[in-house]
């Protein structure tokens, strides 16, 4: 059969992900389409498996972030997929295509990186695989984690009527090189989780509206109203505001990599959550679900507009160094 | 303090293995190193963990061999790195840049190359990371496994007086794109293992003079000397051989990507394997392991020369497009 031509990235994924579906051992308990695939590995043993792929020129400059961030980066965006299952992080592998010229040099900088994220989450670096080539420097790691006891929490078990939280403010996360700095939300993840019970988690990656239109498709086509006045709008997003002539909220709904959580629970969960939650957790009500499917975003005086939810999409983009 | 400055794709390994060696989880059995690691994540349940990163014109042409051909070398290397533990393959992540001009195409390609060679293996595709740029296409496949019974074999415990085996002919794997189409040996390692007590074992991607080394510098810098008329060469190298004025013999020694192990037992042992091997296995003595440090080749007449390890090393090798 002819398979139908996908359009753009998470066209590609789905269309991947229907050619994976079938037989699938019987310890595979998700497979493609979560922040992490989830395995059982021995009665009650469940690993939490993810991967994420840095390139030159897309999510980092080579030239002016160095080597050493590059490598901080892929760690932290690793450790952020393992935050959104509210698992712990536990030993990564790491694949590396470094460009020939300065094979060695780039590749002692990145790998003094990685070790200083996953140092600082007590995660082992276990093995990989080292090429040089003639191309840009591209980095993968694989992370395995385990699950924790109040998780795993998936994108799909979001409801009509359960309230859209986020961990910090949003946007602006290329203006002074905050997406190299991601500050994976493991403990902060795992805090939420044992305070109350979450329905649904995501991490910021490809932008507010972009990964929580994830949520609701995994849902099963749910939709979503935001609150303007109410999404926290980062001061970096402030800043570049001024300067590109793009406003803020539109930083704070579609930029990619802030790496916050996007949580979603029930409404009454989120009212306690809200009035205590835990420590260090800062958490911020931005909207809440809808049966009706469809995105939209509702402005002070109470009008309500279509929200397209175009976060970052590498089969689009072309010009920013900062991207999921 | 100034790190001494490494010399070479091997160099760089070992000074990252340097690094990284430190604070570990107790379940981290066996970390950078071999050809997978190994966890244990809970009690009598081990898992290997392997990832291998493939780029274009390194070790495949997109252009002359075509997407599938690609997926479907980069799920097998992967598993040839699972064979080389005598592990069971069971689930695996892969991470692509593809090419933005022709994404969707190469990305579907690409999926149906991983699956056919994954299915093969039982192996579920649970998860991975798509993106499109403007550079080469360049996957990678982290690849999860369980330890057999009999199993795991690292490659450090070979012993003076062993004898070397491998599982079949060597040699221009590039010459008729064979490298394209490993056959992971997944259940010949097991057959062997179930057979015998192996000390060591290692799977030849770099080539047999290169992967042979690795073992004997794991096991403690022992040395080996190889016999001249015993190694098996593919006809893949007597062919190239012709053209390009390379002895058939050092492309068997020295080329890589044959993804025929390199097995290393007692004498006694060997004998038994030898004379009567488990179905479907092929097994070939091609010399022994000393305790005087150094890789030698005996030739027919008894004389006894020093040989280098030669094999792959991406670091120096710019021309070939296949390559571990």
């Amino acid at each position: 059969m002819q398979p139908t031509a996908p359009a753009g990235e998470f066209g590609l994924i789905d269309w991947i992900r229907r050619q994976q579906s079938g037989r699938s051992h019987q310890g595979t308990v998700l497979g493609i389409g979560d922040d992490c695939a989830i395995l059982e590995v021995s009665a009650g043993s469940r690993l939490l498996v993810t991967t994420d792929m840095l390139m030159d020129g897309r999510h980092f400059r080579l030239e002016s972030d160095g080597a050493e961030a590059v490598g901080y980066k892929a760690m932290g965006v690793n450790l952020s997929d393992i935050a959104a299952m509210a698992g712990l992080p536990r030993a990564a592998v790491v694949s590396v295509a470094l460009p020939r010229g300065n094979a060695v040099l780039i590749g002692q900088g990145l790998s003094a990186g990685l070790k200083r994220m996953a140092d600082r989450f007590e995660v082992d670096l276990i093995g990989g695989d080292t090429n040089a080539w003639d191309g840009p420097l591209v980095v993968s790691v694989a992370l395995l984690g385990e699950t924790s006891p109040p998780g795993p929490v998936r994108r799909s078990g979001a409801r009509p009527g359960d309230v859209i939280v986020v961990t910090g403010p949003l946007g602006g996360s290329l203006w002074r090189g905050r997406h190299l700095r991601p500050e994976p939300r493991i403990k902060e993840a795992l805090a939420i989780c044992v305070a109350e019970r979450l329905n649904a988690m995501i991490d910021i990656s490809d932008g507010l509206s972009s990964d929580l239109n994830h949520i609701l498709e995994e849902s099963g086509g749910l939709g979503a109203i935001l609150d303007a006045d109410e999404i926290p709008i980062h001061p970096d997003a402030i800043d570049q505001s001024r300067t590109d002539g793009i406003s803020a909220l539109d930083h704070a709904l579609h930029d990619g990599e802030d790496f916050e959580l996007c949580v979603v629970l029930s409404a009454e969960r989120s009212r306690r959550l809200l009035a205590r939650p835990p420590e260090p957790v800062r958490v911020y009500r931005v909207g809440e679900i809808t049966a009706e499917p469809g995105l939209w975003l509702r402005r002070s005086g109470g009008v309500v507009l279509p929200l397209e939810p175009c976060g970052f999409d590498h089969f689009r983009n072309r010009d920013s160094a900062g991207g999921p």
